[in-house]
């Protein structure tokens, strides 16, 4: 077998999948190494199946896998985010030499991905961080890629990328953006997973509102699977195995195997590290933030079953219409990317990442778990504004919003009058109606109370926005004499409430 | 003068208004240091106008102030948390003995105390962190303490610190706890401060309401007066002070001062702690999320500018009772607090603190911020019950939701349906009527999506919850052969949405 042009570490689910992407797209040899000599058997199976056992042989002494590889070597890890990345790199720094380029294709923190890079540019060795999405049948087909980290490292190694990624149904670009140098890579990646958990909560929602509504299983799919068609703009990768999720049934008795599912979310992190980094940089994410709890909530299962007990259940069926849930789904769906995007934004311009929000969007067309008809959309908006503030400005977008912003508030109104939370998609429309308010009053009123009892000072609307005024607000009411002062500082007296 | 029975470092409003406090309550000398000679003498000019003249002297050199206190010597810091506190720690540590204490009285993260206390402790010198609420006002006349550290330390310095604490109204007891070891303290303070988040939040998004449905500020002050009566639910130091801002008067034209407010909310940190922490530990605080959120889209005070010109502002007012407004907020402010002390439960059972959460809401019942009526519900709650699950649980708080939710829906549904952002009351009324949610099929969708592109397995709600299953989802929906598929992948196909 000829020198392998590219080589794989980590033989799971992803590696596996990854390197016979890589064998049947790029046509050359693609060496993988495991630990287990078994995993590295199983894709040598697999490649013989599928007609790529000329082009793939695995390895499970790290020597030799090295020394397979044609140079600079290129390596694309995909082991277990954490330590297992650092052993790797350590056993990896002693093999390998000045021009080689590693890949980390895991869901890494991007702060981690920084470190290593610079701990192994000491060696004069390559590496770079790459968000990878679209699952196992992703990895295998083509996924979605998001890559950071040194430009010529990028050079070196964007050929097999290209080769393997995803290609954007409208015009075949392949699914693969350069987001900049760093762990910038990572953390587009991150956002992309923080994106999700919101579209997955939205969907999650709109389901529990028909279900709530008394619509079954199978009159919800056949919904889907009209929000699906080609031209809809709620059609997305999501939505459609939404639909197909809802009429599989259980072996044992044939009713929906979705009922049978506990309704306890887990996740990996990636969500976590999207809501933090969020509420360090400034950016509201309340879409995000909203996903995130609410799979939080879920973890408490006991203590959900107690407090049906005691608090009790709804009473009544929300009423509502299709339309107008399809309203509070797009809506909802531009106020999450919006408050992404602009997490992007910011995140870039802290970390002086050269990311253009263009590119990103152009490479989440296909491929990926949030692909969908809208980003198409998202992608123009941001594309056609050289002075890019915020999606919901975009003119086609602020008209989507014009247009259904009535069902949306009507569709989460019937939620929350019948007990059905719906906590993305009432913090989508809050951040909605709080963005486009010209003066908000509950934060005029928070600078007066912070002023008042901290002396933290506030400006004023008729004077420049960087002077600082205080005021002795409880001296100033003083001598207004309000009538009823009750307020001799006994407010811990106890009320029935 | 005599040895100085306690001394504090930094003598800016904080560290003067408290060493008058301690000079005054403990009748011993007080020993205060500021490198500004101009602090110390200021304070020493309050000392002689409020009588204290011989209680206290300052000092601008640290070695005089150090030899000016009684062994074993009690020190508070009260400088400005991070590098000031390094660099204050590191002349001191020079200075003094084993067997001292030092309390730093900052909003410090409690990570940063507890390396403190480590590096300190291999001196033999106690180290403390506190927090302290109440502002300027509460360090002069009482503020509200929450004390973490060694025990040894706290048996020193008890005393002093219960004397100046502020005194609980109904029963006369300080309001001064100890909260456990290490950064239980500032644990505390962080998540006290994140409820003072949220109770803002909720109270400026009446304000907004009351506003937008025409009321004027003079007419909201007197609405705010009487839920600031003796008895009533809502009473409390914000809602009181809050009366008092709408009614000041501007110097030039004598309009509402509060009317003149910039509308951008500045922070100081520990509202996003909280938010951060949470997350980490996976406890759902969705209120004080929505609090901090709000402060961030009031920043982007430019940003609403140019949006609320293209995307419009709303055109219709709220209609709603001001006993639906009472409701959203008396159940908004349970459900907030149902959060925190969840928050409180889990941080001290990570670390090991050894924390009474009915101390800590005793501790909060004067002095502080956050003070409140129904302070003494929820202590109340949280002393009658051992089996402490989640406030909302507690018969007397399940009592108030049962009786006001109806309320409140209305009151969101109205705001939501006017264009009025409520985050906080609304993201409360989702915690509460998820938490009552014996089966969420949001999150069931979520774990069978999960599983079907990721592989992620889920439980199943008729076998043990530690048993992990997979599906193939798609090739058992595709036994189905739905009729219209449409799905050849073609997600990115873009759509007039």
């Amino acid at each position: 077998m000829a020198a392998a042009s590219i080589g794989v570490v980590g033989l799971g689910v992803m590696g596996s999948s990854l390197s016979l992407n890589l064998a049947e797209k790029t046509r050359e040899v693609v060496a993988g190494f495991d630990l287990s000599a078994e995993k590295g058997a199983a894709t040598e199976a697999r490649a013989a199946t599928e007609g790529l056992a000329e082009l793939f042989a695995s390895y499970s002494e790290l020597g030799r896998f090295v020394g397979a590889l044609a140079v600079p070597r290129r390596i694309v890890l995909l082991v277990p985010a954490g330590p297992p990345v650092d052993a790797c790199l350590r056993d990896l720094g002693e093999l390998l030499e000045p021009g080689d380029v590693v890949v980390d294709g895991g869901n890494e923190w991007y702060e981690n991905t920084e470190r290593r890079e610079r701990e192994l540019a000491a060696k004069g060795i390559h590496y770079m961080g790459c968000g990878i999405s679209g699952g196992a049948e992703g990895a295998r087909h083509g996924p979605a890629l998001m890559v950071g980290g040194p430009r010529d490292a990028w050079d070196l190694v964007s050929g097999p990328l290209v080769s393997i990624a995803a290609k954007a149904p409208t015009d075949g670009k392949p699914c693969v953006s350069y987001c900049g140098k760093g762990g910038a890579g990572n953390y587009v990646k991150m956002v992309h997973n923080g994106i999700e958990y919101g579209d997955m909560q939205l969907i999650g929602e709109a389901y529990a509102l028909l279900r709530a509504s008394g619509r079954s299983n199978e009159n919800i799919s056949a919904l889907f699977r009209r929000w699906n068609a080609v031209d809809h703009p709620l059609r997305s990768f999501l939505i459609e195995i939404t639909a197909k999720i809802l009429v599989v049934e259980d072996d044992d008795d044939g009713s929906p195997l979705v009922d049978r599912v506990l309704d306890r979310t887990g996740s990996k992190g990636t969500g976590k590290w999207t809501v933090k980094d969020a509420a360090d940089l400034g950016v509201p994410a309340p879409t995000v933030s909203a996903a995130l709890e609410a799979r939080y909530v879920s973890s408490l299962k006991d203590l959900r079953l107690k407090a049906s007990e005691i608090l009790g259940t709804p009473k009544t069926a929300p009423s509502f219409t299709d339309i107008q849930l399809e309203d509070a789904l797009v809506c909802s769906k531009i106020c999450s990317y919006a408050q992404g995007l602009a997490l992007l934004e910011a995140a870039a311009t802290k970390h002086g990442w050269d990311l253009r929000l263009a590119d990103v969007l152009e490479g989440w067309r296909g491929g990926c778990i949030i692909r969908a008809n809208l980003l198409v959309d998202f992608h123009a908006a941001v594309a056609n504004d050289p002075d890019f503030d915020n999606l919901l400005l975009a003119p086609e977008i602020a008209a989507i919003l014009e247009a259904r912003h009535l069902g949306w508030r009507a569709l989460v109104s019937a939620a929350i009058t019948n007990g059905v939370p719906v906590p993305a998609m009432a913090n989508s429309l809050a951040y909605y109606d709080a963005l486009r308010s010209p003066r908000l009053l509950s934060a005029a009123l928070t600078q007066a109370q912070r002023d008042c009892f901290g002396g933290h000072t506030y400006n004023r609307t008729d004077e420049a926005p960087t002077l600082a005024f205080t005021s002795d607000w409880l001296a100033l009411a003083a001598k207004k004499q309000l009538p009823d002062d009750d307020d001799d500082d006994d407010h811990g007296g106890g009320a029935s409430a």
